[in-house]
């Protein structure tokens, strides 16, 4: 019985090469050294005349070069092609449904990028408590700590974080700020079960009004939805706390960006510090030019670990396709018999 | 019997109203609202002729509105003052040798910064692994984070962290990044006992070239004496790993800077993030432009809960004196008969 064929879209470089020589034992694997959307259409061909068809397909973090993910490359690996593995969590630009029609399994990632992401909270996190990035300015500008508003700085010990989604992310971030003597209420629309609630030491506020109320420093981390689109807005940041903080690093839309803004002209929210802002990259420069605004720009899951644990898990989908005839997360169930 | 009369020089207002409430009961408590160093001249003979002797002097943090601090001022308070208690840390400003050889007990705080100073250690790590301030800048230029270097950005899990000084500073450094998947290394003259280095999660390094050997990051938390200054010089610099990143939350003169500053330039250390610099607040400029290095101007134990916990610690070393005649951390034993 031959091994399946399984070709990377790009160099997959995080994934390590221990990894990938154990994944050719039960694998014949190839890179397809295409790095452009056109270099991808004019050598995939080419690749299949030389090498025989395609049983699975693994797409890397960094998409933009290859969109738009025209249906007409997937279907040069038809009928052959089984499994299509993408290392990001997001799936909106490629063609989920046509793929399920036809047959093709595709995959997103589900645990790659969370615990990086939750680190760039808990980094938000001690950054706006510090006034860190004012302070940075300040010593920068030749005058070492001489601002107002620097000293004493805020310690997160003792303070109560609120966390607006206390998912995969969400339970990272709850474990991390423990070390720093944080305590915990969350909000989703479903309570977690009392033993999860007892692993990460996490209330359950009744309510997202509730957690803005009791909060101290608010983290978004809840995905973007027709649920949570403009979820923190006036009514919302009215609950706060007066001089609260306010983090996000979910999506940029989770905020009404005008009512974030007035909170923090009117000192409602203290400090803000946001790895996501609406219509990235060009993001309403308000926000980049406030001295009581942490920015950094929507870097939460790109770090070298969340990559290797991405492309990791699109192998391991292709693995657990081979061995079971179903991957460990799907985006879609098939529609289609193959 | 009357109770001990305590004075603070300028009102104690992180301690908090229910610890002095509660110490009232034992103590007659005033505060001297004097906040320079003429109105503490002028205010102290006044005070006393009205409200009698002291017993115990009270010294927060932030002297130095109040410096020098003239052995006359202490006089002011003889033969009755008994113990002066301090909020810093540090010491070297007061004439502690003279009130030793008066028979007054001098206590500085050893543990009210310490948690807060392992925070600014941690956020620095974060920072300098993710090139944040960098990725700040360049979303603040309106280039969102098209600049080179950010991505993807290290990530601390499975790094092996090297603590020079695993004292109480390093060993909450030790207990917070663990929430980071970090692994410790420490380096002291002398090794922990091994129930300790379990506690931690810590390995000893045989030597200080050892750890730098072995580490992804440096990060230096030893104090500041005749054995650490210039610990880290040129051949220091070149014993660690190629492209380390170097934190520092000690003192400044723990390193030689023109060794840093050729090991910045060199790449040998790809980036560095400090607290602490030569000559604060006169820091050298060359440190504060440049874009690999993350430079916060040495807040590392100013937050408002390591105020309190060090104005608490004066306040418990003056309890501790009159329960049982020795305060918790006097600098000095007495060297005269009172």
């Amino acid at each position: 019985m031959s091994k399946p064929r399984v070709v990377a879209l790009g160099n997959p470089r995080f994934v390590g090469d221990d990894f990938l020589t154990a994944f050719r034992e039960d694998f014949r694997f190839s890179v397809l050294e295409a790095y452009t959307h056109d270099e991808a259409h004019a050598l995939l061909p080419r690749d299949i005349a030389e090498h025989g068809p395609i049983d699975a397909f693994v797409i890397r973090m960094g998409t933009p070069p290859y969109e738009p993910f025209d249906e007409a490359l997937f279907d040069m690996m038809a009928p052959r092609l089984k499994i299509v593995a993408s290392a990001s969590a997001g799936y909106n630009e490629f063609p989920v449904g046509h793929l399920a029609h036809r047959g093709v399994y595709f995959c997103n990632t589900v645990d790659g990028v969370a615990e990086a992401t939750a680190d760039m909270a808990v980094f938000l996190i001690l950054a706006v408590l510090r006034n860190a990035s004012a302070a940075e300015r300040c010593a920068r500008a030749g005058r070492w700590r001489s601002d107002p508003g620097l000293i004493p700085a805020r310690d997160p010990s003792g303070l109560t974080l609120g966390i607006v989604g206390l998912g995969a992310i969400g339970k990272y971030i709850a474990r991390k700020v423990a070390a720093f003597n944080m305590r915990i209420v969350y909000y989703n629309r479903t309570r977690l079960p009392a033993d999860e609630e007892a692993t990460y030491a996490a209330t359950y506020a009744g309510s997202l009004h509730g957690l803005l109320a009791t909060a101290d420093v608010v983290s978004v981390s809840c995905p973007l939805n027709a649920h949570t689109t403009g979820l923190m807005g006036r009514a919302e940041f009215a609950a706060m706390k007066d001089g609260a903080f306010f983090v996000n690093t979910a999506r940029g839309a989770v905020v009404d960006e005008a009512a974030l803004k007035e909170a923090l002209l009117s000192g409602k929210v203290a400090r803000a510090a946001v790895d996501v802002l609406c219509n990235e990259p060009d993001v309403d420069p308000w926000f980049l030019a406030q001295d009581n605004v942490i920015v950094q720009p929507h870097l939460g899951g790109l770090t070298d670990v969340a990559y290797r644990r991405a492309e990791r898990e699109c192998f391991e989908n292709i693995r657990a396709y081979f061995a079971t005839g179903v991957p460990h997360s799907p985006v879609l169930p098939l529609s289609a018999e193959k």
